[in-house]
């Protein structure tokens, strides 16, 4: 295997696939990246055993400027590889594998030589065919990947609760996810999906590593499911992750369908109201604000508390505060995330009761996107 | 105490001053910040005990824009007071202090109420005069600084070489630093040490910390000395540190007078190779590059090894290669230190023999900067 490559085309495509590569992996041969190079196509690969990421540069392609004098293939230390090629002098590199997988890099008057372990010994990748696919707009699967993964729970006591519940179907993307403290649903009318029918949970971190590993280039996303895997196709990058087993809960009947309070706010500012009140909230044991809301005096007043360090309190701007008077506590944390989610728009609180679960949608479009958030008991 | 300030003003003189605090300090109330107004200013003062920092934000200056009501000083927990200030929600923010040392800190619709300390109980800074003055600019200084502290010792089993030592007299600053392993030393030409006469040790950390800390906006600085203390004064910020105490060993006789074989450099391109050359020297346990030197063939070659990982050689472009043969070895670490000090200039390089330090001095300016390296034994 020799080929010769522009570094910068050859880098980007490294960038993308040692996302999936960890240090921390058990098995030896996963800290390294594969190269496959045949005659069309340099393939790189990269893989944690739950992520593999898959990066083809075209032989064909002009602007890859791929010249092969051989094929073959290789698996290199992927850290330190990765530091070579981008610290080579020159704007070409030419990689030769010779005898007992001894890997020559050349590039200006620099020559390394990397011992490299054969290739057969690699993991091979599951193979996902097209009989089962749908097409998404790459914008809308990072947002939709965005607004929910920050509910997902990080613990490994339910581990169903790590990942997001995906129904495909009549028609319509459903996307839940929570840590049983929140909830983040996410619904897109989709065309691609009229026909579908799929139920599958898909690992968190899986998906916010896509959604970093997407890149703005692409239009479109292509995503293929087996029993235990999904391919995610952007461009030249395949993106596998394998599949969480078991049931998701029934979340329906968690989200409240009335309400007896309801307000609105510009979601930044009342966002930036949030951080300052948990700067005081965070230097206390009990991580809690308290949002007290007056409909006879129209006043809305935020407190944040810490015995040792002191305390805050902000009166809130706000639109439309209707119904019952309420004293509510949460965890600022949680409303963070939801409202960073949310981005730069009004947003409408409902409540029901101090420790019932409250939502948050987006006053524009109150049926695609629900953040619910589970009071805290202060008393 | 109260006063109102713009917060541009007063998180600008903060950071200066949270340079100098330590969360980790043992005594608990240099974890606090002090202020301290008077009719004609507000001083800002952060100390880890071993530096010191002062900022005046003085009363007069219309930019400053400070509106006292009451004079008086408080301490304040410095890390949580500090990000309450930067995230508050207004331009002006205004701060009061009530019984107790309770501090209530409005800005826009925000009210912080935050547990102060009794500045009496703050350690008093030393009182430097004027006596024992000189003015350097404060660009030489920084420059200085940066070409000598990478020499310094990080290991307190000889607290004296943890330190910089300025001779200063006779029209001459002269800065050494040594680890034992390697020198920097740095000669200014200076009117203002005509008369001068100290031989002083400025703990390492502190001249580092002092040259992060110096706006571009300040021409000169002025720099006072006591038995045990120095004071730089640059424009409204005062920069105390303690000094070391005992002897600094002589390093003039370190200083080879004459070499065997001499080659020129491009700085920045010589510190590339090195740096490739140490990715390979990294991943070794004797972490060591191998120059080697052919005056006849006149060719320099780069050698990095490392025998899990593979190696490395590049054949090196250079000026002038005259002299005795030679083959060399050393810590590559050191060599990025010396040459990234030097900047973007040429660099002479200069060999006595392959066990004995070598010199790297900037072609342009031979006198006034050296950097010695000790070469380590490879056989």
């Amino acid at each position: 295997m020799k080929f010769t490559i522009t570094r910068n085309t050859f880098i980007k495509a490294l960038n993308d696939v040692s996302r999936a590569i960890s240090t921390k992996t058990t098995i030896p041969i996963l800290t390294g990246l594969r190269l496959v190079l045949t005659e069309s196509a340099l393939v790189l690969t990269g893989s944690d055993a739950d992520i593999s990421i898959e990066v083809r540069i075209d032989a064909n392609s002009e602007t890859n400027d791929l010249q092969i004098e051989s094929t073959g293939s290789i698996v290199l230390p992927a850290r330190i590889f990765t530091e070579v090629v981008k610290r080579l002098p020159d704007a070409r590199m030419t990689l030769d594998v010779q005898e007992n997988f001894q890997t020559v890099l050349t590039s200006g008057s620099a020559e390394f030589t990397i011992n490299g372990l054969d290739a057969n010994n690699y993991p091979r990748l599951p193979e996902i065919g097209a009989d089962q696919a749908m097409t998404v707009p790459a914008d809308v699967l990072q947002q939709l990947i965005n607004q929910t993964v920050i509910a997902v729970s990080n613990q490994e006591s339910r581990p169903i609760l790590t990942g997001v519940h995906l129904t495909i179907g009549n028609g319509q993307l459903v996307a839940v996810a929570t840590d049983s403290h929140r909830l983040a649903q996410r619904t897109l009318e989709l065309a691609a999906a009229a026909d579908a029918d799929y139920d599958v949970i898909i690992p968190g971190k899986s998906l916010a590593e896509l959604s970093h590993t997407l890149s703005p280039d692409v239009d479109n996303v292509e995503i293929r499911f087996t029993d235990n895997q999904v391919l995610f196709i952007a461009g030249d990058l395949s993106f596998y992750s394998r599949l969480l087993e078991g049931n998701y809960p029934d979340t329906t009947r968690l989200i409240p369908t009335s309400s007896t309070t309801t307000i609105r706010f510009d979601a930044p500012a009342l966002l930036a109201a949030i951080q300052r009140a948990s700067l005081m909230s965070h230097q206390s044991t009990n991580n809690v604000v308290r949002l007290s809301l007056d409909t006879a005096a129209q006043t809305a007043t935020i407190f944040g508390n810490s015995p040792d360090v002191g305390n805050v309190e902000e009166a809130l701007q706000f639109n439309d505060l209707t119904g019952d008077n309420l004293d509510i506590s949460f965890n600022p944390d949680y409303m963070k995330d939801a409202l960073q989610s949310l981005g730069q728009t009004e947003v409408e609180v409902a409540f029901t009761a101090p420790l019932r679960p409250f939502t948050l949608v987006p006053s524009a479009d109150q049926a695609h996107f629900i953040q619910l958030i589970t009071p805290v008991r202060t008393f």
